[in-house]
C-alpha cells in the first residue's frame, strides 16, 4: 500500500530479508550466503539491506535465532492440533510429527548451518544457546503431546531416544526424499516403544 | 627417496590429494573445497594435480568414495579388536564404538559433504551409492560384533535404531565436543538394550 506507514515498510523489509536468508542458507548453504546476494533475491536495495543488518554475521544471528524460533513454533501448533485423548495423542501421531520435524527445509537449514558453524566461529555463541533451547522445547513440546511421566528416569531416556533418532532419520532427508522411509519409521518404532513402555495406555 | 620408480610417486601425490581433499572438506565444508587449494595444502603443483584429477568433480568422486572406505576399514578393525566372548562382544563396547564412528572427523567430512551437495546436484549419484553400502557395511559390522540373530524381526529393528541413534547423536558433535554425552548415552542405551532384548546373552 502506499501509505503504508514507513515503520510498516521497513519492518516487512527487514522480515523479508530473514526469510530469504534462511530459505537461501538451506539451498546453498551457510558460505554460500551473503548480504548482497540475499538482497538481490529478496528485491531490497543493498543500501537497504545494509540498514537493517550492517554486517553478514548481524543478518545471520538473526536470521538464526528467528529459525530456532519458527521451528518450534510449527511444532508446536501441529502438536497441540493433534487428537489427544485423556492419555495423550497416539504415540503414531507424535513419532509422525517429531520425525517429519527433523527432515523439513527448516531442519535441512539448521545441518547447513551446523556444517558452516566448522568455518565460521563467530557464529557459535548464537548456534549453541538457540540450538539448546530448541532441543528443550522439541523434548517438552513431545513429552506434553504423548503425557508423559516426567519424574520417571526410564521415560525421560525414552523421549531422548526418540529425539535421537528422529535427528538421526532426518539426516538422511538431506538427501533423499524420506517420506517411505519415516512412515515405515513411525510404524517400528510405535509398536517397539509399545514393547518398551505403556506410553499410549 | 630421489631413486623412488615414478610410478610409486605418482600413487603417492594421488593419495595426498585426497587425503588433504578429506580434510579441507571436514574443516571448510565442499564449497570452500578446490582443486587449486587442494593442490597448494598438498604441496603438489596445480598443473601435477590436475592431472591426476582434471576436474573438481573427478576429485571428489573419487575422495567421497575413499571416505566410505575409510570410515568402514577403521570401524571394521575396531570392532574386530573388540574382546568377544562366544556371544558377542559387550553392548556397552559395541554402542561406544558406534556412537564414536558418527562423531569422528570422517563423519564430519560426511556431514559437511551431504550439506554441499544440496548445491551440487552432480554428486550426488556418487554419493547416495557410497553412503548406502556405508551404511549397510555399518549394519552388518554391528549386527557381526553382537552375535545378533538376524532372522529375528525384532533383532533387525534393534539394530536399525541404534545407527539412527548413532546418526543422531553425531549431528551434535559438529558443535561441540560430545565425548561425555556419548559416555552418558553408551551406558543409557546399553541398559535400555537390556530391557528390551538379550542381546548380551
Amino acid at each position: 500500500m502506499a501509505n503504508e506507514p514507513k515503520q510498516d515498510r521497513s519492518r516487512e523489509t527487514r522480515r523479508r530479508l530473514l526469510e530469504c536468508t534462511m530459505r537461501m542458507v538451506a539451498e546453498r548453504g551457510l558460505q554460500g550466503t551473503t548480504v548482497g546476494l540475499v538482497a538481490e533475491e529478496a528485491g531490497v536495495s543493498r543500501g537497504a539491506a545494509q540498514h537493517h543488518f550492517p554486517t553478514r554475521e548481524a543478518l545471520m544471528k538473526e536470521a538464526i535465532d528467528k529459525l530456532a524460533h519458527e521451528r518450534t513454533t510449527a511444532l508446536s501448533e501441529a502438536m497441540a492440533a493433534l487428537d489427544a485423548g485423556p492419555g495423550g495423542a497416539p504415540v503414531e501421531d507424535v513419532l509422525r510429527l517429531l520425525f517429519r520435524e527433523f527432515s523439513n527445509d527448516l531442519f535441512h537449514a539448521a545441518v547447513h548451518i551446523w556444517a558452516g558453524a566448522a568455518a565460521e566461529e563467530s557464529l557459535r555463541d548464537v548456534i549453541l544457546p538457540a540450538e539448546a533451547t530448541y532441543n528443550r522445547r522439541v523434548y517438552e513440546l513431545t513429552a506434553a503431546a504423548l503425557h508423559a511421566d516426567l519424574s520417571d528416569q526410564h521415560t525421560r531416556r525414552l523421549i531422548t531416544m526418540l529425539l535421537d533418532i528422529a535427528r538421526g532419520l532426518g539426516l538422511s532427508s538431506m538427501l533423499v526424499d524420506t517420506a517411505a522411509q519415516t512412515e515405515r519409521a513411525v510404524a517400528a518404532y510405535s509398536r517397539m516403544l509399545g514393547s518398551i513402555a505403556r506410553l499410549d495406555d
